[in-house]
């Protein structure tokens, strides 16, 4: 058996989320579907890096599988490619040692959050950016909130209550913010997140950016650990899973 | 009654085409369907500038119709996009006077094409343009084909031999493409075109780019005044209708 490690991009509007559900369209679905098919074995699967909510998108999703079928690297992509629908695809394919795993050998993960300002929602954005309508985020002040968010802190507050994880000590290394035209785009790195806690961040951001928050209420919500102090989370067709290293 | 002309930019990937069809999601049944809402008054009808086929998009396709509402100018963008789905926008409204014909009155039409050489097509692109797979068309060679296209001609080869249209001599005024990163895109301007002349060119154009066809095949194929002659109509999901001139 050959363990190969694959990066995988998809747009995540039609897909019930990233993780297999009866009954349901997800990413993993139709990629060990693709997997089996190209097998003959139903016994084949994937691994990945971790879920993604419905609607949230991917450039760098990873994941790894193990396999018998001894193709030439450079064939895994288009013979997967091939047997996926379109709006999933494989970027990239190499092969890896047996001891890496997709999630648990994953030592950071960059996610990236895009608003866009322009007057009237263009039709070819409305599920790859949260429309600012007539809100005018103060990038500034979204870049004081931000730097209460970098650094090694108990995220308690800022995932989704239904967290099953017990430790919520998470480190986010860099948080960025960028207006790019009509663009407004935050840059996520750390050693992991936590349910919701990009999103949850996002929203936290664009509250302090609009004067709903002050910036060193980052600091109160944080050590609140309470999810109820911070505010909505941010809609999920913003968000998109751009890297995972290892 | 007043006349309203208003720019409409739809993502043409759900919708069956533009013009009205009974029983199948079209761009002019959601936009009419939005308008019988607004005047609760089920006679009220919009006329556009000409149909798109199913997969087309458009930044500026222009409609106008009839109201006897007394809305203030800078109301029926939002009262129409509230009742409008997310993948068609109006961008623009006007006042026009009564002998402004969103068909009749039309000038002049921009359509962009466009293909994407990545080498793996973005997941976020599939349906918005045509991936040039292991093909690079040569640009030069598409250009010098243009320069064939440029002018007044009988495109009778260059259109869908179910044409109904007697005249088939159309003005091409500006015919260009251009590289910009992955993205290969061209841009036509004329007075106006035939149903499919303006994919049956980029799909002459590609072929050129890719040597199946030299440049000076265009002058032959026009000249023969039969479809056949022409290679196969380029995807609908590259082509764009940008502007109408009045």
């Amino acid at each position: 058996m050959r363990r190969v490690k694959a990066t995988v991009a998809y747009d995540g509007t039609g897909y019930a989320g990233y993780q297999f559900q009866p009954n349901m369209r997800t990413v993993q679905s139709v990629i060990d579907k693709a997997l089996v098919k190209l097998h003959k074995d139903s016994s084949i699967y994937s691994v990945a890096s971790g879920r993604t909510d419905a609607g949230v998108h991917a450039w760098g999703q990873v994941i790894h599988f193990d396999t018998p079928l001894e193709l030439p690297l450079d064939r895994w992509q288009m013979a997967l490619n091939v047997l996926l629908p379109k709006d999933v695809r494989i970027v990239k394919t190499e092969l890896v040692d047996d001891d890496f795993h997709a999630r648990y050998s994953a030592t950071g993960k960059t996610y990236m959050f895009k608003w866009t300002s322009s007057e009237v929602q263009s039709p070819f954005e409305r599920n790859y950016s949260v429309h600012l309508g007539k809100w005018r985020p103060d990038i500034d002040r979204m870049r004081e909130a931000a730097k209460y968010i970098i650094g090694t802190h108990d995220f308690t507050s800022f995932c989704s209550s239904k967290t099953a994880t017990e430790n919520k000590v998470r480190t986010v290394r860099e948080l960025t913010i960028e207006r790019h035209g009509e663009e407004l785009i935050m840059t996520v790195e750390g050693d992991g997140f936590l349910y919701n806690m990009v999103r949850t961040i996002a929203g936290m951001l664009f509250a302090v950016g609009i004067g709903w928050n002050e910036p060193c209420d980052m600091k109160e919500i944080l050590e609140a650990k309470d999810r109820k102090k911070a505010g909505k989370t941010a809609p999920a067709h913003g968000l998109y899973l751009m890297n995972v290293t290892y």
